[in-house]
Order: structure tokens, then sequence, then C-alpha cells
């Protein structure tokens, strides 16, 4: 029973209308648990940013509050946060096995120096956390040891599907605990909150057990070295390349910094299982005949530093593509990589390679739940009020009308915004109000000093660079003592372009001069009226507007 | 009969290894006809550049040897460079009736000067270049009034199916000239140029008529307005939303500046039949009960500046989105434009619209062949030599792949690049040397004047700003006179970043006072110090590298 009325919250900081930077407060008579603290790649627009974080004021004003931080899973977009959020926040991490050992080799890749206690969970399991009782419920996704959380709350229980597929032929043979969730439903769950990434697909997800034929298929034909690129996270992509390699007789050597840094984790806590001497180093598996080795690649997204972009470039300094390689990239572009892969592939297919991507089916499958997925779950589960989680905004819509579908009434189901209070009791639910919430960019070393200002800067000069004016003047007699001098860059090629500058420097002058004659000595006038000549010539004559910065030095 | 063991030669001078600026020459006895001039679209990294066209210097070093230059079809990647083109090469153009009309459009909008002789070609038809008999032969686009080319030469024939799909409805009624193909394949063709954009995909391309059930359908439907973006060009599917719009008793307004050019234009020239009072002023139609209008508008590519994002972004003029509205979006997004398409179906989703999308199928078909289309036209036309045009370089491969399948031998087989010679007799072909050939990119008014160091330096200012430092310094005995001062854009706030500011200016000034000490008077060398002490500080501090500009003034 829920204390004097008290009502339960969910305010998501980040995941809606956008896929990243997940994190969900969940908060009741002022306890706080935290779901996830990931990270964001940066928008087009976003210029010279590295990651973008959630806004977390809302928790640094209530730290007192945060009983503990829940991981559903290992990815970047889940945990990616976490070195940024614990410098904020004191509070116990919850999550399973490989998902803190992810946290943990995270945090020491930034040198955190606070120790931050963690919570191994094995699931299925059951947490207390501040007066919260947590369920730990395994779900399958494209990385091991993910899971669902059932938050038992005096007004109810709150089920959080995390990332999910039901994959019903899993690797490591361990289903999605579908009992689990079938025994929550039967007893009645309050909010359902469901992953809607892949509310747009129609049927089901394929298992990733198909991949793992499609692979064996591949290394059965080729007859040269083979060469895979996948997410480093996904372990069971990984294990399934070991296997056919195994079964083939080649010997396996991994490749690309985050590649060797997950499979060491992983090898160290379990989640790998490799024959003796299957693994070798590269320079040891070069002196291998080529029908005897698999090397193992970042590079799937054709990030142009990756291992694999390298190979395609010639640039790697230790596997050159030769004809007769066959390439496999097992992975689909992220939304914005489509042409950095296509670039990789036409690289490859250049160097002579035999490039299978994902035009052939079964190279790759998804990690979530497609809509007969998605409706299952909304079915075992029966919440009263609905809530999709993890989608771009039309991916929230489509999950919510799969939920009307199966019979959730519209009202009862919420499409919420990042910073936007849902306030439930026993038997009603509403949006109540906003907390902050937003973007935080961090560039470098520096996190949310790069704002609206300083991008709008970045764009303008990307586009038609930067002219700098400089000229020095006399304090007393206001006479030009030296200069104007113009200096360019990213505008023209200079020196193909003296005429246009040598003409720039005579408009400057001209401004300078009726500046003069008018007897106008305030300097920022002076300056626009710079800017302003001279922008206007160039314009004409050059149809771009780069940034022009008058300097004046007064000697 | 060729004189005097005269060779033809084929040179790609862009549509190589890339989908756009495409143009090909063909050149028998010092007689030169071009086939298409195009332009592409900017890759990612080059930042402020409009568009890129070829590089003509072959052509200008040939000028007098140009007998013309024929147009395939009226799309951008094959008319967009004429402009360019036309300044520095007096010929001829050759063109179905709705080609040149584009092409006249296009020269007037850049208020190009010149005269320039063009040749309405009404297929099937023969036209004499020069002392070559080119053939015009019907084909099925996404545009209409597209043509294949069957060049005669005393070599033997060249056969160019320009972009082509074979659609055996097509809303016209005309298909492709398949008894001409056929009749050239009887025949003898010694080399094919066929089309490999979609060399990658299996099956067939559906016929444009499934839009039209699929836009039949959505009418029927729709409750409130109904909104469709869809490529201008496609004149087709713009006849087939009118023929619903008119069915189901709508008016029809045309928006956007590209949109309404080319209905115009279709209009002019007969392309689109409309019944009288169908189209309206977009004042007018807001008139009208919201149950009686289609908008018909430009922005399916998702494009910042265009009616269809200002509309989803509530900064159109004219139309609001409002609940009730159908969107349809009829087009697949460009390779590079999936994010600007998502985003604006997630605003649109947003203010209310129901939006309909590629994830339904039937919304938008290809213009170009299938793998069964492609093999089709090879064995039609049965070449001795085949050269892959109009693709990336994979899917030249591909495409290539197909025609070993359908049993041309593989050494008669050319993957080119642009600027490859490929010469033949009646009965051999080699690749032989190479011409000039390459990226031009445009800048506003500039032709050419951006290279890789302004890139360059456009892709630094981009990512991390630019600090400017100025000093003055007296002529006579080498002080500081005036500053340092330090300016940055694009690098940090600087309000909220002055004590790093002030530092930096601490470190200039001990870089200036050591040159000093060592008597260094060298601007280059002061430079190089200041720059190197304070870019090094910068990283420490923030893990940024801007661009950093001494400029000494002297007085």
């Amino acid at each position: 029973m829920s204390k004097n009325g008290q009502k339960l919250q969910i305010i998501p900081l980040g995941g809606m209308g956008e896929i990243g930077k997940n994190m969900t407060v969940i908060q009741y008579d002022k306890e706080i648990i935290v779901i996830d603290s990931g990270l964001m790649f940066p928008e087009e627009e976003m210029l010279g940013i590295d990651v973008v974080i959630p806004d977390i004021t809302y928790l640094i004003e209530n730290k007192e509050n945060v009983k503990g931080i829940v991981i559903t899973h290992g990815h970047e977009d889940h945990i990616g946060a976490l070195p940024y959020v614990l410098q904020q926040i004191n509070a116990p991490l919850y999550g399973t096995k490989l998902t803190l050992g992810l946290v943990d080799g995270k945090l020491k890749e930034t040198k955190f120096k606070k120790s931050v206690p963690m919570n191994i969970v094995k699931p299925p399991a059951t947490v207390q956390i501040g007066s919260f009782t947590v369920d730990f419920i395994r779900v399958n996704h494209s990385i091991p040891d993910a899971v669902g959380l059932a938050i038992h709350t005096p007004v109810g229980v709150v089920c959080h599907t995390g990332d999910f597929k039901l994959d019903q032929t899993p690797v490591d043979g361990r289903i999605a605990d579908l009992h689990k969730f079938a025994e929550l439903g039967s007893k009645g769950v309050l909010v359902l909150l469901s992953d809607s990434t892949n509310a747009e697909r129609e049927g089901y997800t394929m298992s990733e057990k198909v991949v793992g034929t499609t692979i064996e298929e591949i290394f059965q034909k080729a007859a040269g070295r083979i060469i895979v690129a996948t997410f480093a996270s996904n372990i069971h992509r990984i294990q399934q390349i070991l296997d056919s390699a195994y079964k083939f007789n080649r010997k396996v050597a991994v490749v690309g910094r985050s590649m060797v840094n997950v499979v060491n984790i992983a090898l160290d806590l379990g989640y790998l299982s490799i024959p003796k001497g299957l693994l070798m180093e590269l320079d040891e598996i070069a002196r291998l005949p080529k029908e005897r080795v698999v090397i193992i690649t970042t590079g799937s997204q054709g990030e142009p530093m990756s291992a694999l972009t390298r190979m395609a470039m010639s640039e790697h300094k230790k596997v050159e593509i030769v004809p007769g390689d066959t390439v496999l990239i097992s992975a689909t572009p992220i939304p914005g990589n489509e042409k950095f892969v296509a670039r990789t592939i036409d690289h490859l297919f250049k160097q002579g390679a035999n490039v299978i991507y994902e035009a052939i089916s079964g190279v790759h499958v998804s990690g979530h739940a497609s809509q007969e997925e998605l409706k299952l779950m909304l079915n075992l589960i029966r919440p009263k009020f609905f809530v999709p989680v993890h989608g771009e905004y039309r991916h929230l819509i489509h999950h919510a009308q799969l939920a009307k579908q199966i019979g959730i009434p519209e009202e009862n189901i919420f499409i919420a915004e990042n910073g936007r209070v849902l306030e439930f009791s026993q038997d009603s639910g509403r949006m109540a109000g906003r907390v902050t919430a937003g973007k935080v960019l961090v560039d470098g070393l520096g996190v949310g000093d790069v704002g609206n200002i300083v991008l709008r800067d970045r764009k303008q000069l990307s586009q038609d660079g930067i002219l700098i004016v400089v000229v020095t003047i006399d304090k007393e007699t206001a006479e030009v003592v030296a200069g104007p001098d113009i200096i360019s860059r990213g505008f023209v090629y200079v020196r193909e372009s003296e005429e246009l500058m040598d003409q720039a420097r005579d408009k400057v002058r001209q401004a300078l001069k009726k500046c003069q004659d008018e007897d106008i000595s305030e300097w920022s006038t002076i300056k626009s009226q710079v800017r302003d000549t001279l922008g206007k010539y160039l314009f004409e004559q050059t149809r771009r507007r780069p940034m022009i910065l008058p300097i004046i030095m007064e000697v």
C-alpha cells in the first residue's frame, strides 16, 4: 500500500524521442533508482563533439535520494555516461557480471578515480535497493547478460524490458525469462516500459543462430583468408565465428582496440568458450597459410580510424587485403553511417576481396524485438499503463499503436519526452510537470562548455572559412599605422585569388577612411563597418559568406 | 569498316565508381560525342561545397573535335554540369523534348548567356552527329522521355542504356523499346555500357503503376488533407497523384520551387495531363474543406530548406501541419539523407500527422533495373564487350558478375575508372592509358578554387574552431607594444572560460619572451613558437586542437 497517497514517479532523462543516452528515474517517497546511464553519438550538426550525455541536473539536485543505478546491459547507450554521472552522484551500481565487467573496463579506460560499489546480480534474482524490490529478468539481446527489470513499489509494479528480443534459439541456450514475465502479468503490472527500436518492423526478429548458419556457409566456401567485422560487444556473434573457425580448422586473430578489450573481458568472465590454441596473435597468424586464417576486427560501421577501414585503405600496419580474401561485414549500418560503410566496401572490392555484406540475408540480425514480439510482451505483461521507451518519436508512436491494437486504452498510453514527469497511483496515471533534461555535449575534456554559439560558429567556419582583418591604429591620432592585413583560412586558395584579396584590402581601407572622415571612433562601429563592407563585396564576388573578424590594435 | 585501323575510344569522365556527374566520351578518328554532363552532390567531407562537376580538361583540349553532347534524360546527375561545360565547349545538344526542356530551364535559372543549339529528338529516331549515326531508343526510368543510345561507328556499334528499368506497365503506356534492343543484338553490338545502380538487387524492379495503386488506397482512406512529397522530376508519379486527386474529388496545390518549376515545364510540353480546375494556388486551396485538398511538395529527402521540412518544423509560411493530415513521403532516402528524412518524419508525427513512408511497401519504386532486367538487357544486346557504368565500385563489380553469368568472357568485361581510356577495334578491346579526369568542386561562384588545403582548413575549423593571437611589435626595438590579444571562434564559450584564456595569454607572453631572450627575430620562428606553446597548453587543458593563427603587426 502506498503511504499517505504517495505517488510513483517515472522520469525519463534520456532515450525518449532518440536512440541513445538512455536514462530513466524511478522515484517513490523521495527514494530514487536510476535505470541506465548511456551516451549518444553526436548528430551531424554537432561539429567537433565527441559524445552527448544526458543532463543530470535533476539527479544532482536530489543526489541524497539516489539509492542505486541499475544497468540493464553493457552497450554504450546504456553505460557510456557513467564516467560522467558517477563523478556527480554517489550510488552503488547493480547489474549482471558481464555488464559490470564492461562498466569496470570503461571506468578504467577513462582513468576514473573514485571507488564505486558494484553489485553483481545473477538473474533470475531479486535485489533490495532502498525500499524498492527489483527483479532482474533475463532477456535476449545483441550482447549477453541483458536483463529486464520488475520494480516493486507500494503503488504497484513497474516493468522495464531493457533492450530485448525474444530469441527462441539463442546461441547460449538461455531464452528470455518468459515465465517470469508471464507471472508478473498474472499478478498485475502497473506500468510497462518497453523497447521501441524496431516498432516499425513487422513480424519477428530472426534468431542470432541464423547468422551462425550463414557464417558457417561462408567459411565452407572461402578458399583464402577470412576477415569478419562486427560489433565488439556482440559476444554471441564472436562465439559463432570462433566455432566456425574451429570447425574448418582455422586459427583466429582479434584486431582493433575495442574488439581486443571486449574479447578479453568476455574471456576473463567466462562468456566466450575458446578451445586452446585457437586464438593467435596477429604476427603469429600471418605465418599460417591463408586458408587457415580468420581475423575478427572492428570497423563494421566504416568508422574512419577503425581497423577494417585502415585495411580497406591499405593503411593498416599489419593486415593487407589481397585478392582471395573474403571479407564479411556482419552488421547493418547504423543510420548516418551508410556512406562510410559503402565506401569501405568499395575499397575492399578494389583491393580484390570478395566482400559479403548486408545485401545478403542472414549476415546480421537485429538485437531488438519486432512487432510480433512487442505485442507478445505487451500481452504477457498486460500492464495497466504503457510507456514506449528507447526510440525516436516515430518508433514510440508505432509502439503505442501496437499497444492500442492489443487492447490497452489510448488514455493509458503515454508518449513521454525527456524530462517529463509521469505520475502514477494504483489506478491513475498522468503527465505531471517537467524537470530539467536535455543534451550535454562533451568535446575533449569539456563537458557542457560547447553550446549553441560555439556550434553556430563552427558551422559557419566549416562552410566558408574565415577572414581576419587586422589593423593597428594610433591611440592619439586614430591614424592607421599598420595594416590592414587580411588573413584567410578555409575561404579560397589564396595564391590563386591574389586579386580578390587585394581588392578586399582596398574595400577595408575605404571603410576605414569613411569612418575617419565621418569621425567615427567607436571600435564596435568601425568593426561592423569593415565587416559589412567586406562581407558584401565578398558575397558579390564569390557567393560565399565567410566569417569576418576585424581586429583593431591600438598603439 | 574502320579507316586505316583507327580505334574507337570510350572515355568515362564521370559516373565510374560513383553515382553522379555522369559523362562519357565516345571518340573515333578525332571526332567526339559526349554522352551526358551531370553533377554530383558533395561528399560529407567536402565542407561548404555546393556541387561537384567532372573535370573536363580533356574536352577543353579537344574542343574543336566535340561534335555534339547527347543527353539521355533530365536528371541532375546527367544535365547538372551543362551550365559549366557549355561555358567551355561549343557543341550542339541532342535530347528528347522533356530533357531539353529541363536543360533549357536550368540554363535560364543560372542566367546562362550563350545561345546553344538544341536538337529535339523524338524516339525511335536516328540522328547524324559528325560521322556518328546515333539511334535514340526509348527506355523506362523515373523521369519520362529517357533514352538509351546506339552509336554506330566504323568499328562497331556502341550501345549505352542510359539510366533504365524495364517497366512492363508504365504509366504513359510506352514500354522500353525492347524490339530495337533485340534488333541491335541480332545485328551485333561491339560494346554495351549499362546502368549498374541496382546491380546488387535481386529480381525485378516494380512497375511505377504499383505506386499508383498505393496512392489510390491512401487517398481512399484519408479523411483530412493529403500532403505528398516526392522527387520533382518524377512526372509519372505526379501524374498518378493528380489522377487520384481527381478521382476522389480533391484539388491540388503544388509547393516548393523545383516542384513548381518542373510541373510548369511538364505542363507546357504536354507531359502532364490535368483536368481543368484541378490545380489551384495555395492561398486559394486553403479555403476548401481539408478533405478536398492535396498538396504536392518538395522535401522527400528531408532537405533542411525544403517546403516539407519547413512544414514539419512549423516554419512554413502558408502550410501548417494539423492532426488529421496524411503525409505521404513517396521516395526512398538517397544514401546520406536517412537521418534528415527520419527527423522530418518525427516532426510530422509530433504535429499530429499520419505519416506514411518507406517502411510501407509500394510508396516508392526505383527507376533503375534490378538483376533480372540487367541480365535480360545483356542477353538482348549480346555485346562482344561489356562496360558496367553508372555505379559505385561495388555496383560495377556486381554488374560484371551478372555479365559473366550470362556468358560474357571475363576478359571482355572492363571495370573502368574516370579518365581511363578504353580502346576497341572490331575484335579487340583494351585499357589504353589515361586522360585527365576528376572532381571539380563548385562553391558559390567559384569553380575549382576550393582544393584540398581549403577543405582541410574547413575541417579543422569545424572540429575545434580557431584562436587568433595578435601582437604588435615595434619595428626598431622588437618590443611588444600591444597585445598579445587572443580572439577565439568555435573553440569554447569564452565567458565561461575566462581563466583558460587568461592562462593562454600568459603562455603566449612566455613564448614571446623566450624568443626575445634568445634573440629570435624571424617572424616565422616566433609564430611557430607561439603556435606550438599555445597548442600544447590548450590540448593538455581541453583535449582539443583548434587552429592557431599568430599574427604579428609591426609599427
